[in-house]
């Protein structure tokens, strides 16, 4: 496994000089905000789509990762044509506040005046700090209402913070495959993946950089871990099948010995290390665990979306056992009660969370009959 | 976290001279099999009960543990006046092949020349070498017919194991909480736990104890992965409740912070870690992946009992979702194909896995009926 940093590459941004007041009390004095577009923006500025990324994703929705040379991560969803149709739509995405694609986090200078990096200083953020920063840019555009904010994951957990913060300035919203608040058992995953980058001798207490290594071994353990968790017992046994059983006779000694999984796992962990930070996925999954929209307002979610005047499509996959179906059941109850215009949709598929990435044929149907019928109520062309 | 070995206690075991042929080929020159018995064998010789730990468990079923002084581990189900009563029946428990707690396993010397322990070079076991060990005591103490045999989890494909290897000794079978197979995802999950044990630094290549010291941050991670596994997100909750959620108000720096979940992961791992051997645990969860007894008898599971007397009872709990209760209903299947007796029932818990260890009246209740019909059936006063 490959224990170098991985390369800094130039991407697109914008500084903003007044930095951010983060909700843990900090002010970042730097801020910077890494986005792509694609599409047009119209000149009544209101045919704009936010998409929100998730945990492990980044602003390349729709075009090849300059890093991996992979195709876009939404490609099936965001295009020309697509369902959300880059030919109508202006659509934005920023890399969220403490990733590693561009925008402001732990690989940033601490301020103005010095080169050294915030590490594993960084500052909690939560994902109603990503929303802000994305707001900052969406300002900063000059766009004024959001025609729709869309996102799965932690996505959808940042559409939630934008229509529950902005409540003028989203008409529609998509959170898919999310939930309101994070769970216990999606915090202890998260935990373990942690304690896992903690435990690599070459994390060095958050300061690899300065020895010019990553802890890929504990970064690749934290990956597989939450790897497990976005596919269905299905999707594992189809991807594996008999191949994590013994082959043809038992090894012996048994270390040493390979099975599938440990070559599937020891890819998409190097493959991941050499695009992601450890330092922001600590930071990352962090701010995912302190999400608790209904905590935030005196135990109500109605009450966080009081002022809401946005049309929802809640999305959930029934495989999904991460962000389980009942989840979005509750958001859609929190929503009814504050008579807003929901939409609910369970979507059958047996590929687990992972499914919101992946050729869905209903889920996109589903999602293209909802972004046409808002463009309609929104008056769009 | 202490990082030192955990103390090497005398066990109550029986050497076998003749050494132990295992399935991938090699002969353990040396045999040991540590146990505990509790209540009295018969002159019949026909009323014992062959109880089979599961993972993490041992020999000290229903009497305080010689290393950490807490209660039997199955004391809820096994004692004077429990459903499985020592005043009737003669219980064993027999610490598995490949264990840490007496018997031959990584930590014993590798033949009778030397001191020598086998350590990381110890050969691969399956679920069906542990069951040839047990079957060495269990002659060794003159029993030619166990009245039952009973486990949970890797205990319960013992149980599974000896009935379809056994097939005239075995009374009574009660595997609970189990399964035929490992499932992709149950070996995933513990991949990722042997990932972490060779990611840190104390591992030394599974060499450990040459430099005194235990790889006591990867095992605990490893312990922590597979105790999410364990709990239902119900026990989750209810665990750790909104204490896993922000306190007060947020930390800053964020890196250093301690979440409840930190706290308890870092107690369940340390105390883990002072009482299990992490290469025990490497190969342990190793045999546990390998278990397919369809695989073994040309892909049916009826096939691998289609000599079976025994008499059966399959549990599954409701939220058990390592376990669940579709692996219990193949084998019910399996079982019927083949016109065996069996009872199979499911029991409603929200403990998740764990509940098979736990206070669970129906549970103990079904076990209890059984056990008494079982006797009655078996002539036994």
């Amino acid at each position: 496994m490959d224990h170098s940093p991985f390369p800094d590459i130039p991407h697109q941004k914008v500084s903003f000089p007044d930095g951010l007041a983060l909700d843990c009390g900090v002010t970042l004095q730097r801020l910077e905000v890494a986005y792509r577009t694609y599409g047009t923006l119209n000149a009544e500025k209101n045919n704009a789509v936010l998409i929100c990324h998730a945990l492990t994703g980044d602003q390349y929705v729709a075009e090849q990762h300059p890093l991996t040379g992979k195709p876009g991560w939404w490609n099936a969803l965001v295009g020309p044509g697509k369902p959300i149709d880059t030919r109508r739509f202006f659509v934005v995405c920023a890399n969220v506040l403490g990733g590693c694609m561009g925008s402001t986090g732990p690989r940033s200078p601490r301020n103005h005046e010095t080169d050294d990096a915030w590490s594993v200083d960084f500052p909690a953020i939560t994902i109603q700090d990503m929303v802000r920063a994305q707001k900052k840019l969406i300002d900063w555009l000059g766009i004024e209402r959001l025609f729709a904010v869309v996102g799965g994951s932690m996505g959808g957990m940042q559409v939630l913070a934008w229509a529950s913060m902005y409540p003028d300035q989203v008409f529609a919203a998509v959170p898919i495959a999310t939930a309101p608040y994070h769970s216990a058992q999606n915090i202890a995953f998260h935990e373990v993946g942690r304690q896992a980058i903690y435990t690599d001798p070459d994390f060095h207490d958050g300061h690899y950089r300065a020895h010019g290594v990553i802890p890929a071994r504990g970064l690749a353990v934290a990956r597989m871990t939450a790897h497990i968790t976005y596919l269905s017992e299905a999707a594992l046994t189809r991807k594996f099948g008999r191949r994590l059983q013994r082959q043809t006779a038992l090894p012996s000694p048994l270390f040493g010995e390979r099975f599938a999984v440990e070559s599937y796992l020891e890819h998409q962990g190097s493959s991941f290390v050499r695009r992601f930070d450890a330092n922001s996925y600590i930071v990352i999954t962090r701010a995912m665990d302190y999400f608790d929209l209904a905590a935030d307002h005196g135990g109500s979610l109605a009450v966080a979306f009081r002022h809401t005047k946005s049309r929802f499509l809640l999305v959930s996959f029934s495989s999904d056992w991460l962000f389980p179906t009942a989840e979005s059941r509750t958001m859609a109850r929190a929503l009814n009660q504050v008579a807003a215009n929901v939409s609910f949709v369970e979507i059958l598929s047996d590929k687990g969370h992972d499914a919101f990435l992946l050729d869905e044929p209903d889920f996109h149907r589903t999602v293209a009959g909802f972004i046409s019928g808002a463009a309609e109520a929104a008056g769009l062309q």
